[in-house]
């Protein structure tokens, strides 16, 4: 028979799956309100940040009851805090799409610098990222923890491509200066999401193997 | 006469207040590298990462210890989960910084684009508000988590000006354009920075009053 701490934690990994999965969302239709031209699709993301907001209140409030009621310990303990830094780290994820949206917004009102064929290479990775995360996190899969931080370096990659091929369309061209930066801002906003996924998957690797790579892989984040 | 619990959360306070203190330090450090064109300080600052990753791991350790041992209730609960949330926002901050120094060694090998005179200005309210909001959250002092709140304002402000000015620089000259990039990011860490002593100064606010002004407020991240 199951214990209220087991159905109650299966109810928090729902939540956290569900806020994951809204996340994901708001990354795909940024961008592609980028791709696509389409400045109502960029508006429309914005409503994600509200829904994004409630759900970190809401689990984390969940949490707090767990901790206060139910007083649970070791693994369990440690499972519902990194929860509540994962919800942290889940609602900046959905700022950084929102970021793009915002700069999708600006761009689509000029002329396309450029094809779009890196960005939503590496939009597509990150949403993979925050997706198999928290299937890690929830299923305590260390391994599936470690292809999520060995992507990162793929991401950082192709965010080191765009900045070099921004920069060669800046230096030849000063009318693309303004586009070049929003450009450069939206490889940023993808990185940093990035970013916030591998530092979730150093923590499901550190609860589950009780091992602290994260602070000895040379993983920065730049931005 | 005070509690084992009462003991060992002053001792958290002042481990909170310890690694606020070299974050600070660290962005003192990297901004001035960079103003004084000093580089050797720029890699003595990348031992703060280490320094602050441990610290981030020994509080965090400390508050889960607390959590089994203490079973704390209500405000304890939630000033325990909040300050692990914090040594995230710290460390996140210190490798800020690491950026920054980052950048400027590449701008010590070049001639000095302009004289940095809102980077420094950055830097200092970014630092206040580091400070600021650590004392604010161990004295569960609203009043001062809601002027960090209002610093960051001034901190965007800055950050727009200096996003304008460089652009006016490359789109002058296209050799400026690399050392503009850098200096663009620079910026943008600092703003970051900022953003980080916001999102704990909202929860400071939210922690004493009970309320969600975090996602009510246009305070977004931006980068």
């Amino acid at each position: 028979m199951e214990t209220h701490l087991q159905i109650e934690l299966e109810e928090l990994k729902e939540n956290l799956l569900k806020m994951a999965a809204i996340v994901e969302e708001a990354i795909r239709d940024a961008v592609q309100s980028l791709v696509k031209r389409d400045s109502d699709l960029a508006r429309k993301t914005f409503e994600f940040e509200d829904r994004i907001n409630k759900m970190e209140i809401a689990i984390d409030d969940g949490c707090l009851k767990l901790l206060a009621l139910r007083q649970p310990m070791a693994a369990d303990l440690r499972f519902i805090t990194s929860a509540m830094k994962i919800t942290t780290d889940l609602e900046r994820m959905g700022d950084q799409a929102v970021n793009i949206s915002e700069r999708a917004l600006s761009l689509n009102q000029e002329p396309q610098l450029k094809p779009y064929i890196d960005l939503p290479r590496m939009a597509e990775i990150t949403q993979s990222m925050v997706k198999d995360v928290l299937d890690a996190f929830v299923n305590r899969d260390s391994k599936l923890a470690r292809s999520v931080c060995e992507r990162d370096d793929l991401v950082d990659g192709l965010n080191d491509q765009v900045m070099r091929e921004l920069l060669t369309y800046m230096m030849s061209d000063p009318k693309a200066i303004p586009r070049a930066v929003h450009l450069m801002i939206v490889a940023r906003c993808l990185e940093r999401i990035a970013d916030h996924a591998t530092n979730i998957a150093e923590d499901v690797i550190f609860m589950v193997d009780a091992l602290v790579i994260k602070h000895h892989a040379d993983v920065r984040e730049d931005g």
